[in-house]
């Protein structure tokens, strides 16, 4: 059984660095503040005995042996570090649930035939560095260490730089290679569990997504002298296509999602038409195939709207991750520890990406959702019950002891 | 009559102060760019034996004593300052056409009854910083002097310190009262004059025109987990806004003219739903209560959108000029030199603003245009033909000489 009380102090540890005023952490990928966690993480694995290697992508691994060296090992955890203002819980109930677990197993001097790791993965959020999860990807072999090391952030900074300042450039031999299972505790981030009055859901895979930059080129014209009829307001015209696509996507009463995060004008004043808007989708489906053609069909509608206008439109792709359904056999195994254990646990996609992803290359993976208050998430106002919590991390221990002796 | 080279060596030696490899000028308000431009200013206007005065606005009035002392002064001019890469005759060919004017009347040793004032405003374009006109609408009382002095580019340096910087404050007893008439010559700015294969335009008046900032907020999301209907996704619900009121605007056919060109959303990241969209919108029209009225529709048309999808909007008023109307009886004037002249002068409303808006208020006022090559403007591919400038100068000569003997 896990110990309540030591969650909470590991929390209110964790939850103090970087923390903001409004309840909520501030812990961005390598700054002081995510160094301030790491040396916490590595002095807390070290209190409980566990051997801690960093590998060259700055993953801090817990290990704890098992009593059969050549069994693949399991392995937990998630991120420590956060988006600007982020929530708590993002990231750090799957480091912190994982610690419990480690605890438990300590304290009980448990011993099991496969190796245990509890891992932190170097910046999941891409909120610093902008690729979200991009150790795992490494690991996965869908990035370059190269690729890794010179990500900047917006002063210029590398990912390579920060590492060593920080003194978490580890060696490359302390890699993950060839893992048994991963699993992964996070909090939802969306409103589907809380809706569906549930304190825990198992995770099915994860969305593809599909990420763009598009750039509309009109003609910039003075606000004043330039007749409406004889514009093309690369704006404007933005504006309708992606108006006329949520229509499109609204009507589809599916999965799709779509989203335009950023958008921006140029020349950007006042009293000039823009000759240029540059702006960003996000799309996301749970299976491949469907993806690719809404990809297709919205891609469609954006160059037929600039059309015609006499805009012209250009698309360059920035990520594509495809859909991951997670492993059969974790997730009948969740829902037989679920239904022993009396708990509704309803099963779920999840819209956003995580390390599980990628980690879904090495070995069989699955995830557990800890349902989001109002699903609100990336925000300081990010919450979730302190007895979903407790619950979740107890049927993590559970599913991850039936593993190590698998 | 004007000396077609003396005018082609002021433009040759303006065109290359601040001049950009496409063939315009960045000449930015009180920059060094602008001092050199001052500076020349002031040193032809000596040449020409004028009396040389600075107000405390920076304003530079060369002067030409009429015989009689008690007549009110006919002024002339335009100014110097250019938006970032902007068009090498925007401005500059009002200043330097009204050199050309006074050089002329040098040349010909002619007497007048009236004082003649050539005028180089500061900060017409309000691109440094960020009120257009300003200097102009001190002289009508519509702005303070402390507005002007305290006003800041994007460094926070303000007017008056680089007023003082590049030694152009000067003392507020030089300022412009009382005047007889203010005539401007510009650049179009727009495609009417040349889709009417005119070589010069008479100027009616000037639309009034209404800037605002407007703040949609809804609820920031993550992209990935949050479904589609239940979002209140601030940026898309500020795009449906403006195109609805873009099909509004287009369907009246009429001089009404609406323009977005600032456009951001926050948190501006790929994958979060926008919980806030930031914009500003400019409306134009020639008559003010219908302008008012245009300015009530858009209003409660973007209120309505936002409310439609649980969005908060906020309007705040950027800046209000009513439409102007110009002086009748130097619209006959001109209509009767043009005409004498045999020179198709059709006439037209200003779409943009000028220094001549705040003149009225001291005099009688009116602005002659000259054809913009394809309408363009603030951009170094702005062009004109050198055969109307001329034609235009000429036409300024013979109206400002009716004016000094009035
Ligand atoms: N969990 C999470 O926020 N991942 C970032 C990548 C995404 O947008 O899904
Ligand atoms: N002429 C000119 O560009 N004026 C600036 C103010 C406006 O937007 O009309």
């Amino acid at each position: 059984d896990i110990n309540n009380e030591r969650l909470l102090q590991y929390f209110k540890q964790f939850s103090a660095i970087g923390a903001t005023p409004g309840g909520g952490v501030h812990r961005l990928a390598l700054s002081d503040e995510d160094k301030q966690a790491r040396d916490l993480f590595v002095e807390l694995l070290h209190d409980l005995g566990a051997e801690v290697k960093i590998d060259d992508l700055g993953n801090i691994y817990g290990i704890k042996q098992g009593t059969n060296p050549e069994a693949e090992p399991v392995v937990i955890g998630s991120h420590l570090d956060s988006v600007p203002n982020g929530g708590k819980y993002d990231g750090a109930v799957g480091v912190l649930g994982a610690l419990e677990v480690l605890a438990t197993l300590v304290d009980a001097e448990t011993t099991h035939q496969r190796t245990l790791i509890i891992v932190n993965f170097t910046n999941e959020e891409g909120a610093r560095f902008p690729k979200p999860m991009i150790a795992s990807g490494v690991l996965a072999g869908v990035y370059t260490t190269e690729d890794m090391h010179s990500l900047q952030d917006e002063s210029g900074t590398t990912i390579r730089e920060e590492l060593e300042r920080i003194n978490y450039l580890g060696a490359p031999e302390h890699r993950l290679t060839n893992i048994d299972s991963f699993i992964e505790l996070h909090i939802e981030q969306g409103p589907y569990l809380i809706n569906e009055n549930a304190h825990i859901g198992l995770v099915q895979g994860i969305h593809g997504l599909s990420w763009h930059d598009v750039k509309f080129t009109g003609k910039s014209d003075h606000a004043g002298p330039s007749p409406m009829k004889d514009r093309r307001d690369a704006g404007l015209s933005a504006m309708h296509a992606l108006t006329r696509v949520e229509d499109y996507v609204l009507n589809l009463q599916d999965e799709t999602r779509f989203t335009t995060g950023r958008f921006q004008l140029a020349p950007g004043v006042v009293n000039a038409v823009p000759g240029e808007a540059r702006f960003s989708i996000d799309i996301r489906h749970p299976l491949n195939d469907t993806l690719k053609e809404r990809i297709e069909t919205i891609q469609q509608m954006i160059e037929d709207e600039a059309a015609r206008r006499g805009v012209k439109s250009e698309m360059s792709d920035l990520s594509y991750m495809p859909p991951v359904p997670f492993s059969t056999r974790l997730l009948q195994a969740a829902e037989r520890i679920t239904s022993q254990k009396n708990i509704d646990a309803p099963q779920l996609y999840s819209g956003a990406g995580h390390d599980a992803m990628y980690m879904s290359h090495l070995g069989e993976t699955l995830m557990l959702f800890i349902p989001s208050l109002d699903g609100v998430s990336h925000n300081e106002q990010e919450e979730s019950r302190w007895e979903d919590i407790v619950t979740a991390v107890d049927v993590l221990g559970d599913l991850v002891l039936e593993q190590l002796n698998r």
